[in-house]
């Protein structure tokens, strides 16, 4: 056994890549296959992160934690190839969907195939609760994205019914990997502890969130790997958009009454989405998002504080991912 | 706490009823609904009773696990709504299929949402191995589902393929419901007891198969709740016609390799679906299913065999079970 403090953020990284590509594996080559693609598309590992640090700062050793990790980015995962089936997504990570390149039929029994697969190992290799905490977060994800398709459309969307649907859709797998690692590392020292990590990452999903939204009005492809205003094509009610409403003047409020009722062309949607973009950032929307970020950032970084006796260095790596938001 | 004598088949099977109608609820009204309108569609709960049959033969109270008896049929469901969403099917049991009513998205998230719900209460309330048995279940059947999607349109599938993907999309669950019904009536005093009720549910699952593609060719549209003949209208080779084969005449050899090349308009397709099951009919292919209906549930009643000091009543009535697919 390696100990915590002999293996860096690096090298942890790694393993849990190691795992990715190696660790699953079926007798079904298709699946397999569809899997594994969509792993190496990349990503940032952000969830199998906070997992090994919420393992850390519980005094526990992250190499001894790796599967279980590997687990939350394999549930992202999982709920991506379903979510591509969902928007009829083109692109993801900046390579073709799942369901492109397999089609849904495939998509969603490999999506349904990878939720199986990560409850049979983790019925069989950890306590309670942690494969309960795993399949009430997948309720809740779900859950999530049925309020967020029912809200499509709906530009009176206010903060707090976004906020919900961002809490179950996104923040809540965060809280999980948080959860799960604190009680991995040493939940029987301190239920407090794994309440406060949970706390964590549910208020750091949130800010995620709100900076993926952001991010999508304000990138670029290449970046995003997918098409800038990708959200309001699908008449999605993010962040940015809520916000500015409250500052919104008559011509912004015209056009955006315009943009969610009409048939537009490709065209005219194209230019459309850049002039509701536009704005979006003159009335403001953009810093306010930013300030909403740095809000939900600054609680998380608060929870850690609740933390008594949690392993110092773990504690500020985590603070400084909460940072890595601002 | 009713008494299993006490206890008729009919109340039982009532109170599985009463269960999945008030049992399942979410706090999403949209997902609830969806799923409740597939469970009022109706559907014999062959696998519910399965597992209470098994709960009783192994000396345990039937009525003392209900839920777990409708988690199976809640399983089932779940695969169902995905399945319409893969098949593109506009029927199911007599009425639309939830993709055609409630669209692919929401249908998509309602089946990843009640596996969800499956697992966060079987992981709340089950001992192990009971959830990891089902998410193994889960994993098989869509292990099954991509072997048949990959199978589709190969007029030369062996029997022998045939029923390993029968075995994992349909015989499985079978065997899951007996084999947690069994652990759950009284596991400690005997493993045997439940490989012996695992295999009566595999042998029975693989019968019951046949006889639902027998019936698709057989049967009629009001009885079938959709199209008759719709498997080779999808271009699924099932038992009546890998058995068929066998015998095959060349005009029927001719007739069939055209109907598997050839693009057809719907009624030149209705026509030659219906000239393709009178051929099966014609060279012995019912008869022969028949055959195989009967061999595989012989093998479920001599599996009952190897059950020493079982509950008498419940091995009589899984044996009728299997009796009823002849």
């Amino acid at each position: 056994m390696i100990e915590p403090r002999e293996v860096s953020e690096r090298d942890l990284h790694g393993m849990v890549e190691n795992f990715l590509r190696s660790g699953f594996t079926t007798d079904n080559p298709l699946i397999t296959e569809a899997v594994r693609r969509m792993l190496a598309a990349g990503g940032k590992r952000l969830r199998p992160r906070i997992t090994l640090l919420a393992v850390q700062a519980m005094g526990g050793a992250p190499s001894e934690q790796l599967a279980l990790a590997a687990y939350m980015e394999l549930i992202h995962v999982a709920t991506l190839i379903h979510d591509d089936v969902v928007d009829g997504a083109q692109t993801r990570r900046g390579v073709n969907a799942t369901a492109v390149d397999y089609g849904n039929r495939i998509s969603v029994l490999a999506g349904d195939y990878l939720f199986a697969w990560i409850f049979k190992n983790v019925t069989a290799n950890y306590p309670h609760p942690v494969p309960h905490i795993l399949s009430a977060t997948l309720a809740a994800i779900c859950d999530g994205e049925v309020l967020q398709l029912h809200a499509m459309g709906n530009v009176d969307l206010s903060f707090e019914s976004y906020v919900e649907i961002v809490e179950k859709k996104t923040a809540t797998l965060f809280a999980a990997s948080a959860e799960c690692g604190a009680i991995m590392g040493g939940a029987k020292t301190s239920a407090a502890g794994v309440r406060v990590l949970r706390e964590f990452g549910m208020q750091y999903g949130i800010a995620f969130q709100m900076l993926d939204d952001l991010l999508d009005m304000t990138s670029d492809q290449t970046a995003l790997g997918k098409p800038v205003g990708n959200d309001l094509r699908e008449r999605k009610v993010t962040i940015p958009l809520i916000l500015a409403r409250q500052n919104a003047d008559e011509p912004f409020r015209r056009r955006l009454e315009a943009f969610f009722d009409a048939e537009l062309d490709e065209r005219e949607e194209q230019a459309e989405i850049a002039a509701v973009i536009a704005d979006i950032g003159r009335v403001g929307g953009f810093e306010r998002t930013r300030a909403a970020i740095r809000t939900y950032a600054e609680r998380a970084k608060l929870a850690l504080g609740g933390l008594k006796g949690g392993e110092s260095i773990a504690l500020e790596e985590l603070a400084a991912l909460a940072n890595r938001l601002i």
